[in-house]
């Protein structure tokens, strides 16, 4: 069982408004709309890309890292590592 | 026409590739995978939906934003003023 | 004369401001003040440097690339792609 | 005693770098530097500012998360809460 289990139907409902969102997009530049209208939907959709990562990340913290840290052992600060990495990704994304 | 006509078919490409990671990330949950794994794609999806938005960018900055500038007056201001904005919005998102 | 010649002293302002920034966060780290504490002075800190560079990028687009544009040339282009790449770094960073 | 307890010579290594990062960019703007260049220093200091925070904050997740992890109880669940928000705060700064 994965830690996001218990929030997958709110998930996959965020990211198929981030499709909804890049389907505008495609809308858009085949309907010629001005730039700045485009520039404003992509931020809107990555704003929305970013939320779903921030609350998948935190379930993550809650179950996985947690479940890790009570059985301790290196497979603990592995698993904090491993977190740490995926959030450098994000911010630097 | 907007500043981006001739690169169109590029733009279309992009947005169809993002869109696709976007269904990628709704499998990934479907399946229950990895968080780590889904935070991955997720940076690459930002990173993707980034360079589309910076492409864009660079385009209104060679097109509108020129062609106000050569005009003059308070529109070639207002143009720096809008896409000024724009850009806080990305770098911000 | 640079593009920001009217507004040294606002941007010098704005800079000692976060280098401000920057010894409180030394201060902190110093005085073993909480972890949360500190990121939340980084965050200020960086959305401080954005301003600022946020703004210096507006001033180079009216004034050293608008100048460009209405000289025309090859120059023209290339100021338009040194900015671009100057935003991609910023939106990356 | 704070989770960066042991590092924290590294962390005021880093801030100071930082700090001379800043006083390179008033030395910049003082002197009429090019815009584009003080620009790039701009992103160099804030990827600096985003290092320590990630090296922080990865501290943080092993000592003060995992610590109130073992202990258990609302407090656990409380700093993975108070982790995640400051998290959200450097992905969107």
């Amino acid at each position: 069982m994965t830690g996001y289990a218990h929030s997958k139907q709110d998930h996959q409902r965020r990211l198929r408004r981030v499709e909804g969102q890049i389907r505008g997009l495609q809308r858009m530049v085949d309907e010629d709309k001005y730039c700045i209208d485009i520039l404003t939907q992509v931020s809107a959709a990555t704003s929305a890309l970013q939320s779903f990562a921030l609350s998948l990340l935190e379930e993550h913290l809650s179950h996985c890292v947690a479940e890790a840290t009570l059985k301790g052992g290196p497979e603990a600060q592995a698993k904090v590592k491993e977190a740490s990495d995926a959030i450098a990704r994000l911010v630097r994304s």
